[in-house]
């Protein structure tokens, strides 16, 4: 652009610091990758995204449908609608031995209550603690708000379980705040029951904010879940999402169980940014947990199912390497012995194969070995796609020689 | 809490500064105590939020049930689903002169949006202008993220409209950032072209981001709108939301039109904050668009009725004053010769009639001497809200022994 004296001076566009701290969602840009494809023509079985395609509780989705025909699109509170909150409340509590009521309840998006966790309990500059690898959102969430993000990666050998000495090293840095996730997404990895208490204990006790991210406790099916939702401590957050739990991601409506004082606080983060969330999906989630113990046994079974075919067919895979799961969707698979980094590996793999996958630096910058591939899609397509990754494994090890 | 050497000494809580500059809307707060009195059986009339009552299109209603009905709950793309996109383009662009495509178009609530725009522009401690009175997530927004908030008071002589000399003093402050609402909530305002294309087009000049918020735009019925949307400045950028427009404010589908490179640094806000919207409620809004017309006309005439009603009604009550509005839900009521403040009035006024208003003060802290009602709700609801008013105001000057 030229400027001359009779043209006005175009300003060059400049965004603020958090703008340019932004780095989103990579799973989503494979996903947008992969939509390109598919515009071609071209069929791409989709391991990328943890995206359930099984159906739904099917209360779920027509409660949400009568609530629509009753035309129930106004506002409701910031907080949540009343039923979900109070089936949860009673869900939770009667599950875990806690007295929970509504106010330890509030509805917010899974994804936001991550970004809403650390901007109400961190300052820019201040250390977070994240066990890894670590979802994505995690890292995207710390980075916009401008944290120093100190890791704790865990064993691979022990299939990436969370011990003592984790909990004691994540301690000992003394950060405002740690996110601990299990079930885990990416290993499938469940955490003993000992260990998370004392992690709990020890962080409310040091003041230090803890967010148990839960959303795949639900869906354990290898190891039994321990839940933090049982300890009534001030510091530490419980969260959960009805994406995974029912099968419903297009819903955006996760959870939180708190303490009355900081679920308020969180109810002001959700009227501020997005005022309240749809009464209907709300509906539909309520009217689900009736049925959530059948619905989530199906669900476990099936992952059973799956894992069980994959853990045998990669296992005949020599250059790969993975911990069986023990809950959730997932695979986390070190594939730098196939001599390729995890970009070119997924790139390459959607390009040739049509397959696409999660890179695992998305996870931390240190696991650029890894893969990610998400087991929720149709079980066929999951076959087929597992299949494929293991033929293109082999067409690798071909390329460079090795037998 | 009694510590002792045996239990564990409990560390306070404390929030990070930007969870402790969140102040929330006082609306959903107004609408939380007129709860608790139904609660107790009591039948509030709710003039204090802009929750739309009529009737959607019948496609943006059907044609959500019917993605539901398909099960259509898994994830979508960051910036929006394509077919909503795609209709915003053919609309907006359409109507204004201007080649707009899907990349000129994010889907995200608006209230999020108001809350993006500022994140993505704007560093703690630099100044935004509001031309006041203004929406209150506007000041949640700017508190939250630690903004500098300069007011430009519009005049209530002129019926709070867009001068060039508010204009000239706005720009003249050199903030980073500017809002401007045409058609303005809560005051009814709509500004005119020359105004609004001065100031967008000083705006990308020097360099400041300006948020045109035309969320009431195609709901004006007493003056012809203008939109900023024609004009092509990578500064500007162009928000409003089916919430008002379809009356769907349960959806929390809004949009904004602006630059690509501007449109991608909102995409991946949503993707970090929320991932993506639901399937269902933007294919809804996408099929209401084709009936757009139509329905808005519809609105505006009953928007136009009911505040001919309105403003002879309240136009016979001497102790209040209120620009007659052109566009939009609401009156902006001086109520400053009652003798009470807008708290007390709002208080005393649900207490009492049962009848639910917003605080002017929630517009900026000047104007303690107003409150806001909307006029959206049923419309015998409104008609007898405004006499309960009225009558209220005649008791205040009773009690105050005016005449």
């Amino acid at each position: 652009m030229v400027a001359s004296a009779h043209s006005p001076v175009m300003s060059p566009i400049r965004f603020s610091r958090r703008g340019n701290a932004l780095i989103g969602q990579e799973m989503f840009r494979v996903l947008e990758r992969a939509r390109v494809l598919e515009a071609q023509g071209i069929e791409v079985l989709h391991l990328e995204l943890g995206n359930p395609r099984l159906p739904p509780p099917e209360a779920a989705v027509t409660d949400a449908i009568g609530a629509l025909q009753r035309l129930e699109v106004g506002y409701t509170y910031s907080a949540g609608h009343p039923s979900l909150r109070k089936a949860v409340a009673e869900l939770y509590g009667g599950a875990n031995g806690r007295a929970l009521t509504e106010a330890n309840v509030v509805i917010s998006p899974a994804n936001l209550i991550i970004n809403q966790f650390l901007d109400l309990v961190c300052d820019p500059g201040d250390s977070v603690v994240f066990f890894t690898p670590a979802f994505p959102t995690y890292w995207a969430a710390a980075r916009h708000i401008g944290l120093n993000v100190l890791q704790v990666p865990l064993d691979p050998i022990d299939g990436f379980d969370l011990t003592h000495d984790d909990v004691s090293r994540a301690l000992e840095l003394r950060p405002r705040a740690i996110i601990v996730n299990s079930a885990n997404n990416p290993t499938g990895a469940v955490y003993g029951r000992e260990v998370l208490d004392r992690l709990a204990r020890e962080c409310d006790r040091l003041g230090i904010w803890l967010l148990s991210d839960e959303t795949y406790g639900e869906l354990s099916y290898g190891k039994e879940f321990y839940s933090l939702v049982g300890l009534d401590l001030p510091h530490v957050i419980i969260m959960s999402s009805f994406s995974k739990i029912f099968s419903v991601p297009g819903y955006r409506i996760g959870f939180l169980v708190a303490d009355p004082v900081v679920a308020a606080k969180f109810t002001l983060s959700v009227s501020t940014l997005i005022s309240c969330l749809p009464i209907f999906t709300q509906i539909g989630c309520a009217s689900g947990i009736r049925s959530i113990s059948e619905y989530t046994a199906n669900v476990r079974a099936r992952c059973d199912r799956i894992t069980k075919w994959c853990n045998a067919s990669m296992g005949q895979c020599a250059s790969i390497r993975f911990p069986h799961p023990a809950a959730g969707f997932y695979y986390f698979i070190d594939i730098s012995a196939t001599g390729i980094d995890d970009m070119r590996f997924a790139e390459r793999l959607l390009e040739e194969e049509h397959t696409a996958v999660t890179p695992g630096s998305c996870f931390g910058a240190a696991y650029g070995g890894f893969v990610r591939i998400a087991i929720c899609g149709k079980e066929e397509d999951v076959r087929l796609g597992v299949t494929r990754l293991t033929d293109f494994v082999g067409k690798l090890q071909a390329e460079r020689g090795v037998v």
